[in-house]
């Protein structure tokens, strides 16, 4: 099976860190990793970021954080994939160990979003999008996914609040997890009663703007001390896939299909089935967005997805576990840090250690990544369970 | 030797692109590419890019140019290391096809900085710097360079025109460069009356900021076409190290320690020595950029990288032609696309397709992209003598 292996995690909570700027998220966390590493040098730094350029005036993050974190001479990058860079990284630092190119990796997300004033951060978003044919419009992220959501609703004949249990089930994780941003479980009254962002999205479909950063260390499995203290965690499987940018140029709006191949390109990999996977981190920047991951990779049929949320499946003792740490709605949204949480998280739970939101069983693990509304998906299969 | 071979070149103009954009740059280089490859279908694209996020309001642009080019599902990145973007996104694709990941790659850089008015381009660029210790002071690339020019001049004794050689060398080969920005050449006497930017560094020390693109595939040397029309051009070597950021945290700023650990790296990966290599592509944003490399590369002794220029050893009919086709100075600085142009001209100049740049002999050739003063430096050895 796979000897790649996830051998130290750092992540900070998510929130608003007006204390400290992004080289210092990003130290604390790279700090977190080496030492639960055990001292396993990386020689190669991948960052994934997404708005840094914009919103910390600052790129060329890859050599900086190399810097600040006192590995200068090492080789570093910046990968960006938008709201999928932190996956992106994660592939980059898959293939990088995979290939032999180095015998560790140090693969960090991190995003500062929380600095600006007025819609700094939705202008810096909307350049992820197709600048000159959406965002020139005035779509932003939310508004581009409430325009999905309406169609959603309206093809498949569902209540306005029939995406409430993504929202509910994320606060009621999140809760459980000392790095989320929001730890307290909502009602679907309160659901009911939230303030519209852009109807029929309202204030829970959306997942909060955030600063944060996660990392991790990936090397081979022949490299882990003899006397490493936990089960080694592999990644089984790296995928990914493009789409259309903009969303007037999908065939199908309502079907992520970047999504669909990457996951199908993952399990292949991994040589598993969908019925395999323990717990899902799906990309719920926006809770139609979940509804639309989950039947794009073939967990629900088409339309179908929200009813996994109402009907409990997802929840921590449902049949498919998803967003077991909070997801991006109450984890908090760090942007290009997103993919890298949600493999730290994921490596939380196949070690056992999730706490109060240990899901069980835990032997394999999904997480995706998405930039965009699957404009760019990336996928990746993680497992406790090493031959 | 190598296995690595570049199967497919394309370039545009470097310049003033008002009536195009970022992504129509890029489509016009993909294209020549992939005609250039005779039908090599690349399975990954890599896009180089320093300032989208910023100058072009579009970030996401690995997905986008995938897109636009009618590749849509391609795995597809952006890879950013502020000016050694170009270099880093050729590492990657070298890379990807050296780890069997896939079988060709498309390796795009672009950039397209003409679009701004009043200091948009310098408050870009200076995101690349560290933005909290020295863009915050309104230290731009050009007055960095210009300190680092009057402390060379200084502590080796030079005279103010003394780096004068590699304008004129630059504009001399871009005269014969039908890609490049300028193509005529200057004299020494029009250097010295040129205009101050940040004395001692005048409009002749510093290389035109511009639109451009270029973009190669890389494959196996297996996969080339039987009928192959063109000596295969392999990749020997690929290397990369990064140093300091902010240039007061350098032990010795007159030094590129990054660049001189990455072509150490890329000598003993490719096994020749410095003689061995017939001409050298570096990275002359700055005069005084050029003058370092050729120390820190160990072609020329500390003080000595001048006198390379002004003796005539790196002109064409020198014993070590540098920026053949008009490096940065006269091709033109297309930011992060730059990277990705020297890698397409040592092709040029190894197929023996160069022109009136072509130099003799053409065997062997160095490239080396830096990202600030060398806080980023990306080496790679390009040969047509394949065993």
């Amino acid at each position: 099976m796979s000897d790649i292996v996830i051998a130290g995690i750092g992540q900070i909570q998510v929130g608003e860190h007006w204390e400290i700027g992004i080289r210092d998220l990003a130290f604390l966390v790279i700090r977190a990793a080496l030492r639960d590493a055990l001292g396993i040098q990386p020689q190669a730094l991948i960052v994934g970021n997404m708005l840094a350029p914009n919103l910390s005036k600052q790129s060329h993050l890859g050599t900086l954080l190399a810097d600040f974190a006192g590995l200068t001479g090492i080789e570093a990058i910046t990968v960006e994939a938008a709201e999928a860079s932190g996956g992106m990284a994660l592939r980059q630092g898959y293939l990088a160990v995979k290939s032999g190119w180095v015998d560790a990796v140090l693969v960090v997300g991190v995003e500062k979003m929380t600095d600006q004033v007025g819609s700094g951060v939705e202008t810096a978003l909307a350049t992820t999008m197709d600048s000159d044919f959406e965002a020139v419009h005035g779509v932003t992220t939310a508004s581009q996914a409430a325009l999905l959501m309406q169609r959603y609703l309206h093809e498949y004949s569902i209540p306005p609040d029939g995406l409430a249990g993504f929202a509910l089930t994320a606060h009621a994780n999140g809760a459980g997890n000392p790095n989320a941003m929001f730890r307290k479980p909502i009602s679907l009254d309160t659901y009911r009663k939230a303030e519209p962002i852009s109807p029929p999205l309202n204030l829970f479909d959306a997942a909060p703007n955030a600063d944060g950063a996660a990392a991790l260390i990936l090397t081979r499995r022949d490299r882990l001390p003899k006397d490493w203290p936990h089960p080694p965690i592999a990644l089984l499987a790296s995928a990914t896939a493009s789409d259309a940018l903009a969303l007037h140029d999908r065939r199908d709006p309502l079907f992520f299909e970047a999504l669909a191949i990457a996951t199908r390109r993952a399990l292949e990999q991994a040589k598993i089935t969908l019925e395999q996977i323990d717990f899902l981190e799906y990309h719920d920047a926006f809770s139609i967005y979940a509804a639309l991951s989950l039947e794009a990779s073939g967990f629900a049929e088409r339309g179908q997805g929200c009813r996994l949320a109402a009907e409990g499946h997802i929840a921590r003792d449902g049949d498919l576990p998803c967003a077991t740490m909070g997801g991006l709605k109450a984890r908090g949204f760090a942007g290009g840090a997103t993919g890298v949480y949600q493999a730290v998280e994921a490596a939380l739970q196949l070690r056992g250690q999730a706490g109060a939101c240990q899901v069980k069983p835990a032997r394999v693990g999904m997480i995706q990544s998405l930039g965009g509304p699957a404009s760019t998906a990336v996928v990746h299969i993680l497992s406790n369970q090493i031959e």
